[in-house]
């Protein structure tokens, strides 16, 4: 392999020291000092590595390798370096590597692309401080407004603008950040798989195909506040009996849609919430994801037909809210084409497989063809301290990251 | 009738005025400003209509009328004056009022009594302040030890026996308030029924045969956090889908065994509670009621059996802990056919009915035969403000009081 896996341990080990919580997970925020040492990190790796290092409009580090065409468009290949609070030390880092180990194997073995690459350690992908995600694509896409920045504020109510300009970023520069289409060739982002199917399947590499859609509504189920020992059952209106007939059956009928469709309650509050009151009021989130946009719609249309019935059933009102509407993306097939040849030649166990979770490559997949490679977390665990991808796994991930780039950059 | 509804509605309004939230329902706590207050305004009627006053060593107010017969058991009649958080005017208070307006009657009618009435008014049933209820009449039970007077404490952390003190009540002589079985010939409750079944059957007064007995318990689903985006849904353990198979059916369940069961689920938190992210834990609480703890077991052993089946097919794991388990009560029927006999002497439309609350009742009937009228709730609301009676219906409940008071202080 061109790639070193005791390179690619020293990056995780050396960055996993910026952390707000040491010895309780990693906290990287965005424009806090902990971003500011893994951002030194990252540049001076690059320096070494012998990129050209600057720094977008919206934060994100670039290491550039000029291509042999002029007025050719870039390759890109990176991925985040915030986390989530208390998050693990592969989310977005593992993708941070495979950029770094890529660019010191172009520098070591002296590989002039023919197409420019650009190596991206982008922030604020998990919106842990500012509460919107994604950002560093976005403000790619051009999906970041002036006013975005201004209204977004952090837990301790600093304005996101306010904390770009005390990092040394301008708020109104933000559209400087923006890549025309035409300036990119391909953007590949390599992720841990953040679930447990690679592990399961026995699987070291997942070509991502997908990357699901997520609707996330809110559902609020109206009833009647009584007493829990006066009121006979047959006279209330009990919010919680029936926020709990649609619960018990959501993710069944997920299982029925199948293709990989999930569809998930994880949060729940109640009123008045007493021992001894009915529940007059259940407020509970359904958060539905499917590859294929039809599923999600089969899923929601059941939702409304379950509450109506219910509703009339139990005497009980509700009301739907959307929380989140994100159209799945397929990723680009010829990339999709390229990972799966290279794990093929390299005797990598592949599958294809879905991406649960958002990602930037489903922002960057609007600007140019974008592809996935997925390496297989243990357990299944990610967003906590216990988020683990064996070195030898990340390793082969990374090498065929590096493959794929080269081929990218070269035809 | 012989008692007055104008005295009635006048004892209710004066009394009204003693509340720590003028405007925002009635909040009367004991050993307070409010105590205080309700109660010179209670000792003052009860002097007014010629009764010997004291208060005994737990704080009830008692006014004594002397019966004929020397070294013979007492009849008592009453109920209690404090409040919940922002309560009504008629919970115990519709009670403290049957007692004053019965011993107005008895004085106007220059009644002599064979036996010795005594006509109490008792604080801290609800358990607001010091979170134990049922106080007085446990006290006159001798189910109240020196050690939880010195244990509870308010929510600023006032120790119960400290209150007392304060207020003039000696802590240390709590057994003083003990009442002899053998010096008690019987006690009568007039309570609002706090629950919509006699409204909705047309009835004036509810004869309470039984006060339900309470299963509380704690119901903790264990299952795992995973993404809610990666985790494909036949590779979870989610505990809200679990705790939700139970939840839906609980009530059914009750319904079944009817006879009056409810069971119903009235507080639920669960773990970690992000929307995407599968539930780790689910914690619910389960309050159990019926007239019969045959119907109690039924149901819990339903439950467990329900849980024991959800565990297995939802990869789950559970934990059943008893918050609070009360025994059903089967009051007096002697004093229940004189209420029914009295209700239909004067045409009162009446019915047999279970108390869903528990009761300073509950503890009296340990002590001595004990009955209990309930009259209407308007739209069967309770501990709110929304609290009421029509004072035509209090009224006619009072005039069965007396009647009954009449003929148990005779025979």
């Amino acid at each position: 392999m061109h790639t070193n896996v005791k390179r690619i341990q020293q990056d995780i080990e050396e960055l996993s020291r910026f952390t707000a919580t040491p010895g309780n997970g990693t906290t990287r925020l965005s424009f806090t000092n902990e971003d500011r040492g893994a951002r030194e990190y990252i540049k001076n790796q690059m320096i070494k590595a012998g990129l050209n290092v600057y720094e977008d409009a919206a934060g994100t580090v670039v290491g550039r390798i000029e291509g042999e065409l002029t007025n050719a468009p870039t390759v890109l290949i990176g991925s985040h370096f915030d986390t989530v609070l208390n998050g693990g030390n592969f989310d977005g880092l593992a993708g941070i590597v495979s950029a770094l180990e890529t660019a010191r194997v172009f520098k070591e073995n002296k590989l002039k692309p023919k197409y420019s690459v650009e190596f991206i350690a982008m922030i604020e992908e998990e919106g842990t401080r500012f509460g919107v995600g994604l950002f560093a694509s976005r403000a790619m896409a051009g999906k970041v407004s002036r006013q975005e920045l201004f209204e977004c504020k952090d837990a301790n109510s600093i304005i996101m603008a306010q904390a770009m300009e005390d990092f040394g970023f301008d708020p109104d520069k933000i559209k400087e950040a923006i890549r025309p289409k035409e300036s990119l060739k391909a953007f590949l982002e390599l992720h841990i798989e953040q679930g447990p199917i690679l592990e399961a399947e026995n699987k070291e590499i997942g070509v991502v195909e997908y990357i699901v859609g997520l609707l996330a509504i809110e559902v609020k189920v109206k009833g009647r506040a009584d007493h829990a020992g006066t009121t006979p059952m047959n006279m209330r209106s009990d919010a919680m009996e029936a926020a709990a007939l649609l619960i018990s059956r959501v993710g069944d009928y997920a299982r029925e849609v199948g293709e990989g469709s999930v569809a998930t309650v994880g949060r729940l509050s109640l009123l008045p919430g007493s021992v001894n009151v009915v529940a007059k009021e259940v407020t509970f989130t359904v958060d539905i994801r499917a590859k294929d946009s039809n599923n999600i719609e089969r899923i929601l249309k059941w939702i409304y037909t379950e509450l109506d019935k219910i509703s009339e059933n139990k005497n009980v009102t509700y009301e739907v809210q959307t929380l989140l509407d994100v159209q799945p993306v397929k990723l680009s097939e010829e990339i999709t084409d390229i990972i799966e040849n290279n794990c093929n030649n390299l005797g990598f166990a592949n599958m294809r497989i879905l991406s649960g979770a958002g990602h930037d490559a489903m922002v960057m997949a609007d600007l140019t063809p974008t592809g996935m490679i997925f390496v297989p977390s243990k357990n299944g665990r990610s967003h906590s301290s216990e988020e683990w991808t064996d070195y030898d796994l990340l390793h082969k991930g990374i090498e065929i990251a590096f493959e794929t780039i080269k081929i990218l950059s070269e035809a």
